[in-house]
C-alpha cells in the first residue's frame, strides 16, 4: 500500500508532500479523493490572491449595511409619517409630532456618536483624504467610530428632509473602518505582515464600495471616490474598487428585489425620459447656461458654508456652548429646521412632507409639471401620493414655481446651518437635490416659454423638464465637491444616459467656474478643521516650475554623529524636538548613513540609565567613553533629494510615495532636509503668489 | 488732458500703465474704451491659461478629422456598393468589382504609410503607452507619420468589414500627433519653455480625445485611454481629458447633425431596449457565464494572435518578404479575405455585405431574430435593407444561429491574419463585433430556451438579445485590451444604460480571466515588438515585496573624479558605452557631484582636441596637466536611491517621475546604478518565479 502512496505522490502533479506518518495510515480511497480534491480547489482558490475574497467580502458587508440602514430608516419612517396622519386635524399634536420626531433623533444621534467617538461627526471624506497622504489620524478608523458612526447615521437618515442630510460620506468612512478591520483580521490569517501599500490600495477600494453600495451606481462610485480622495491614482487600484464596487452595488440592488420591493435589478430613481429625441439642439445652449447658474450658485453656497462653520468654530460663545452640550446644540438647530418644514406651516411651501427620495423622484418627473397641473385638481392630499409625487410641489396659490424659489431660497441657508451639526451625515445627497430643483425651474420655465417645444426642422419635440432636473443635480453637486463623475452618477441613478453630452457640459461649465473660485467642499472642511493635508500646486503658480529644494528646505539641522557619547545625546535631545534625526558618520564628513526616530532614541537613553544604574556598583566606568556606535536600530535611508530637485517633483515624490520626510545631500553630505511642513509652507506661499528666494 | 489721463490711470482698477508717449497723443474716448475694453478681456481670457485653449482647438480638430474621414469613407464605400449592385446578374464582374476595391485601396494604404512613414502602421497605442513611460520614440510623432497615417487609415476603413479593422487606435495615435503639433506651436508663441511634465499631460489628454472623436464617448473615452495607457494617474490630467474629449465628442455628433444624418444629438448606435424591465435576476447568471465564455475566447485570441504576428516578424521567409514587399504582402492577403467574404460566396453565411456599423447595428437590435424571422419572409435581398439589418444574417438553409457561428470561426482567423498587415488601423472594433457575435447568440439562444421569457413571480418578460450582445461587446473587447472601460463606451454608443450591472459583472469575470493567463493586446503588441516598456509587477510575484535595489542594481560602475585628465577620460570614453556617468569628487571618497551625458564628453573631447592643434605651435603644454575640473556641464542629481530602498518604491519611481536612471548611494558613496534596463529584468525575473539573490 505504501508503494502505491508512493507511486501516486510521483505521479500527482503538484500533490501535497505527505509526511511518512500519513503514509502509514490506511485511508479509503474515496476519502482520499475527496481529500486530494479539496486540497487541489483551496489551491485553485488560493491563488486567486486574498485580496478578492477580501474585496468581495468588503462589498457585501457593505451592501448589507447599507441596505440594513435603509430598511429601518423607511420603518422609522413610516411610523412617524402614520401618527402624523393619524393627528390630521389637530394642528398642536400635529406639530408636537412632527418637531419631538426630530430632535429626539438628532439629539440622539448627536449625544450617542459624540459620547462614544468624538470623531464619528460629519461626513469623514476629508479626513479619509487626509489619511490617504499618509498622514495617521488617531483613532479615526477604529471599531468604537464604526459604531457611533452606524447608530449615529441612522438616526440623521431617519430624520429625513427635516434636516436635509444624506449618507454618502459617512458611508464612504464605514467602509473605510470595515476594510481596516478586515485588513486586520486578514494579517492575523495569513500571517503576513502589514503592508502599508496594501492598506492603502485598500482603503482606496473601500472609498468606492462606500459610494457604490449608497446609491447602487458602481462605476461612478469608484470614479466619485477617485477624484474625492486621491491626487494621484494607480490603474491597478480602480480594478480593485470596480470589483468591490459592483458586487457591492449588485448585492445592494439585489436585496431590494428579495425584499419585494422591485421585480428585477433596476436603476434607483428610474425614469422615462423619451430617448428617441431627448433634447433639441438648441437647448444645449440652455444647459450650458444651467451650468453657469449652478457654477455661480456653488460658489456662494461653498464661501457661505466655510465662513459659517469657522465662525461656529471660533465664537466664544458657541464654542463654549458646544463643547459641553453639543447635543443641545443639535436639538436646539433641529428645533428651528423642524419648525420652519412644518407641513402645515411654511413647509407646505417647499415640499417638506417628501423624503429625500420622494424628493429626487418627484424632480427628475419625465412629466412637465406646467401641463400637469393644468389638467390634476390641485388640492394638497392628506396623504402623499407615490404616482404623483409633483403634487407636493403645486401649492394651490403660490404655484410651483414659487414652491420651487422658495426651497432653494430657505433651503441655502438651512442647509448650511445643518452642516455645522456635529453628527454623522452626509453633504451630497442634500447638494444633489438642491441643484436638481435649481434645474426644474429652468426646465420649467422651458417649457412654459415653448409649450410645444422648440421647432427644429418642421418637427415639434417637447421639452422635458426632467433632462434639466438632472443636469442641474449633476452640475452642482459636482461644482461643490469639484467632481466630474457626478455626470455619470446621475445616469446611474436613472438607469438612462440620453442626455449624456449637455450633462456633462453643463457639469463641465460649472466645474470650471468652482474650481476657479473656491476651495471644494472637502477641501473646504480640510481648511476649517485644518487637517495635515498637502494642498496641490495651483496650476496659476506660474512661478512654480523653477523653484527647487534649495529654496524651501530646513536648514537647522541636528545631526547624530555615530560616535555621540550617552551626555551628548541628552543634550541633542532636549533642545530639539524633531521626530527623526539623521545619523551622519562624523560632523566634519556629514555623510549620511541613515535616519533614526526620536523615539528610539529616549528609548535607548532609559534602557541605559537603568543599566548603568544596576551596574553602578559592579564597575565605574567612564561614560563618555560608551560609544553609542551600533546600539540604536538606525533606519536605513531610501530616498535622498538634492537641492536641484524641482519643487514638483519633491511633492509628486511625497504624494505618491507617502513619504513622511526626506533629507538633502548636496556633494555627499546632508545639507538640509524636507518635511510635509515645509512642503506645505512653499505650496501655500506660491498659492498667494509669492516665489521663495532663491539663496 | 493730461492730467485726465493721470486721474484716470489711478482711478481704473487694474488699468494697464501706459508709457508717456502713449499718454500724449489724444485719442478719441470711444476708441480708448474698446481698447481697455479688449485688453480687459485679452487679460481675463489669459488668465483662464492657454491649456483649455489648446485643449479645445485638440477637441475640435480631431471631431473634424473623424468626422471628415467618417465622410469619405461612407464616400468611398456607397460609390462600390452603387457598383457592386449595378452588376448584380454577372458573378465574375460583380467578384472582380468585391475585389479589386478591397485590395487596391489596402495595397495603396499599406505602400503609401510605409513611403512616407514606416512608424504609422498598426494601431499605435503601444508606442504611445511606451512613450508615456518617458522613452523617446524617433519620428513617432511628427507631421509626416501624421499624413500617413491618415491617408491610410481613410484607405483601410474604406476596405471596410472585408478586412474588418477599426480605427480607435490610430485616432488615439493621431491626436497624439497633433497635441505635439499644437505645443510645439504654443511655445513658440507663448515663449514659453517646454515642459516635460506639461507635455505629458497634454499626451494623455490627446489619447482621451482620440477614442472620444470616434464614438462620440466622452466619458469611456477618457476612462478607455487612461486604462490602457497609464499605470498611474494623476486626478488633474483626468480633467483636462475629460474637457477635451467633451468637446470632442460634442463636435462630433454636431457635425452629423448638421450634415441632416440626424436630427439631433443622440448615440452612435441608439438602441430601444425596455427599460422597465431589462433582465430577470436568474438572467445574471447566463450574464456571467458569457462573461466566462468571452474571457475564454479572448485568451485564445491573443494567445494565437501573438504567436502568428511573432511568427510573421521571425519567419525568415515572410520576413525577406514583407520586408521589400510589404504592400504585396498586403495585396496577397487582401485578396484571400476579400475571397472569402464575397457575397455571392461564402459571404453569404457571414454577413459580409454589412459595413461595421451595420453589423453592430444589427447585433446590438431590440427585437430577438427568431421570433422575426418566423414572421418575416427570408429571401436575401440583392440590397441591404437598413431597417432589417438582420435578415443578412438569416440565410434560408443555414438559419441565423448558423451564420453567427460560421462567423465567429471564420473571422477568428482572418481577423488575426488582418493584424498582420502592416498599414495604419485599429483593432477595437473588430473585437466588439466579435464580442457582439458571441453575446448574440447566447442571447438567441435564451431566447430561444425560454420564447416567453422567464417567469418571475407570475409576470413573463421577453428575453432581449440585443442586450446580452452589448455584454459580449463589452466584455470580450474589455478582455482583449484588458479594460473595464468597456462596459461604459458602450451604454455611451447605444445611449441606454438599464443593463448596467449584468454587463459590468461579464466584464469583470472576463477581464478576470484574460488578466491571469495572457497579457493585453497591447502588451502583447510591445512584446512583440520589443519595445523598451517597463512592465509592471505582478501581484502574483509574492517575493517581489521584499526584493531591494541593493540586489539587482548595477555595480559595473565607470565614476569620472573631477581631477580626471583627457587622456583618462578618452580610455573610459572608449571602454565603455553608458549613456550617463558619474562625476565623483575623486575616485577614493567616491562622493557624487552630478552627472555627465556621454554625448557632452564627446563634444568636450573634440573642441579639446581642436584647441590643442590650434595652440600646438604657441605652446606645448603637457596634456596631462589640463585638468578637466568645471569643464563639462555636469547636470546635478536629482534623485538618489540607497540600496535599502525597496523595488517596488523604485519601480513607482521610474513609473511616476518618468526616470531614465538613478544612481544607488550608500553611506556618501556611489555604489551601483539602476536604469530602466535593471528594472525590466528584475521585474522579468520575478514574473518568471525567480527571486534575485540577497548579496
Amino acid at each position: 500500500m505504501a508503494d502505491v502512496w508512493d507511486r501516486e505522490k510521483v505521479t500527482s502533479p503538484g500533490g501535497e508532500e505527505r509526511s511518512p506518518l500519513q503514509q502509514k495510515l490506511q485511508r479509503p480511497k474515496t476519502r482520499d479523493c475527496t481529500t486530494a480534491c479539496w486540497s487541489f480547489v483551496k489551491r485553485q482558490l488560493s491563488r486567486v490572491g486574498d485580496d478578492w475574497y477580501f474585496l468581495f467580502i468588503l462589498g457585501v458587508l457593505m451592501a448589507l449595511i447599507s441596505f440594513a440602514m435603509d430598511f429601518t430608516v423607511v420603518k422609522l419612517f413610516r411610523a412617524h409619517r402614520w401618527l402624523y396622519e393619524k393627528l390630521d386635524g389637530n394642528g398642536l399634536l400635529q406639530y408636537m409630532a412632527w418637531i419631538v420626531y426630530a430632535v429626539a433623533l438628532t439629539t440622539f444621534a448627536t449625544g450617542f456618536s459624540q459620547c462614544v467617538s468624538p470623531q464619528s461627526g460629519g461626513s469623514g471624506i476629508p479626513e479619509l483624504k487626509t489619511i490617504l497622504t499618509g498622514v495617521l489620524l488617531e483613532e479615526y478608523l477604529t471599531m468604537k467610530t464604526m459604531v457611533a458612526k452606524m447608530v449615529g447615521l441612522t438616526c440623521s437618515l431617519a430624520a429625513g428632509s427635516t434636516i436635509f442630510l444624506g449618507k454618502v460620506g459617512p458611508f464612504v468612512h464605514i467602509s473605510s473602518m470595515i476594510a481596516t478591520y478586515l485588513g486586520g483580521i486578514r494579517t492575523t490569517v495569513t500571517r503576513d505582515y502589514e503592508n502599508k501599500s496594501k492598506r492603502y490600495e485598500m482603503l482606496v477600494a473601500a472609498a468606492a464600495v462606500g459610494v457604490a453600495s449608497c446609491f447602487g451606481a458602481p462605476i461612478s462610485g469608484v470614479l466619485f471616490s477617485v477624484e474625492v480622495t486621491s491626487s494621484h491614482f494607480a490603474v491597478r487600484n480602480y480594478w480593485r474598487g470596480f470589483f468591490a464596487a459592483t458586487c457591492g452595488a449588485f448585492m445592494f440592488r439585489l436585496l431590494s428585489v428579495f425584499n419585494n420591493e422591485q421585480e428585477t435589478i433596476i436603476a434607483l430613481f428610474k425614469t422615462k425620459f423619451k430617448v428617441d429625441f431627448p433634447f433639441d439642439l438648441p437647448e444645449t445652449f440652455i444647459f450650458i447656461i444651467l451650468g453657469v447658474i449652478c457654477g455661480i450658485l456653488s460658489c456662494v453656497y461653498l464661501f457661505c458654508q466655510r465662513r459659517l462653520v469657522g465662525y461656529v468654530r471660533r465664537n466664544p460663545f458657541v464654542q463654549r456652548f458646544t463643547a459641553t452640550e453639543k447635543a443641545v446644540y443639535s436639538g436646539v438647530v433641529t428645533l428651528l429646521l423642524a419648525s420652519i418644514t412644518f407641513p402645515a406651516g411654511l413647509g407646505q411651501f417647499m415640499a417638506s412632507r417628501l423624503t429625500m427620495k420622494e424628493l429626487i423622484s418627484s424632480l427628475f418627473d419625465h412629466r412637465p409639471w406646467g401641463a400637469l397641473s393644468l389638467n390634476g385638481s390641485l388640492d394638497l392630499h392628506s396623504r402623499v401620493d407615490p404616482d404623483n409625487l409633483w403634487v407636493d410641489w403645486c401649492h394651490p396659490t403660490f404655484t410651483f414655481y414659487g414652491t420651487l424659489l422658495f426651497f432653494l431660497f430657505m433651503k441655502f441657508w438651512m442647509l448650511i446651518l445643518a452642516t455645522t451639526l456635529p453628527m454623522p451625515a452626509g453633504y451630497f445627497m442634500p447638494v444633489l437635490i438642491y441643484g436638481a430643483v435649481i434645474g426644474r425651474i429652468v426646465g420649467e420655465l422651458m417649457a412654459f416659454i415653448f409649450p410645444n417645444g422648440i421647432k427644429s426642422e418642421g418637427v415639434l419635440n417637447p421639452i422635458i423638464p426632467g433632462g434639466y432636473a438632472l443636469a442641474g443635480a449633476a452640475a452642482f453637486s459636482g461644482a461643490v465637491t469639484h467632481t466630474l463623475s457626478t455626470a455619470l452618477l446621475v445616469f446611474e441613478l436613472t438607469g438612462q444616459i440620453a442626455h449624456f453630452l449637455p450633462v456633462l457640459l453643463a457639469v463641465l461649465v460649472a466645474n470650471a467656474i468652482a474650481q476657479k473660485f473656491q476651495p471644494s467642499f472637502y477641501d473646504g472642511t480640510i481648511i476649517v478643521k485644518k487637517l495635515p493635508y498637502l494642498p496641490r500646486i495651483r496650476s496659476t503658480a506660474t512661478g512654480s516650475y523653477s523653484v527647487t529644494v534649495g529654496q524651501f528646505m530646513n536648514t537647522h539641522l541636528q545631526c547624530l554623529a555615530q560616535d555621540l557619547s550617552s551626555t551628548q545625546l541628552l543634550q541633542v535631545l532636549t533642545s530639539t524636538s524633531d521626530p527623526v534625526y539623521p545619523v551622519v558618520e562624523s560632523t566634519e564628513s556629514m555623510v549620511l548613513v541613515g535616519s533614526v526616530q526620536r523615539s528610539e532614541l529616549i528609548n535607548f537613553l532609559q534602557n541605559e540609565a537603568e543599566q548603568i544604574k544596576d551596574n553602578e556598583k559592579l564597575q565605574a566606568k567612564d561614560e563618555d567613553m560608551m560609544k553609542l556606535e551600533g546600539r540604536w536600530r538606525i533606519d536605513p535611508v531610501t530616498f535622498q533629494l538634492s537641492p536641484s530637485t524641482s519643487l514638483h517633483q519633491a511633492h509628486k515624490l511625497f504624494e505618491l510615495l507617502v513619504l513622511q520626510h526626506t533629507f538633502v545631500i548636496s556633494a555627499g553630505r546632508v545639507v538640509g532636509y524636507v518635511t510635509r511642513a515645509e512642503l506645505k509652507k512653499v505650496t501655500e506661499e506660491l498659492a498667494n503668489g509669492r516665489v521663495p528666494d532663491t539663496e
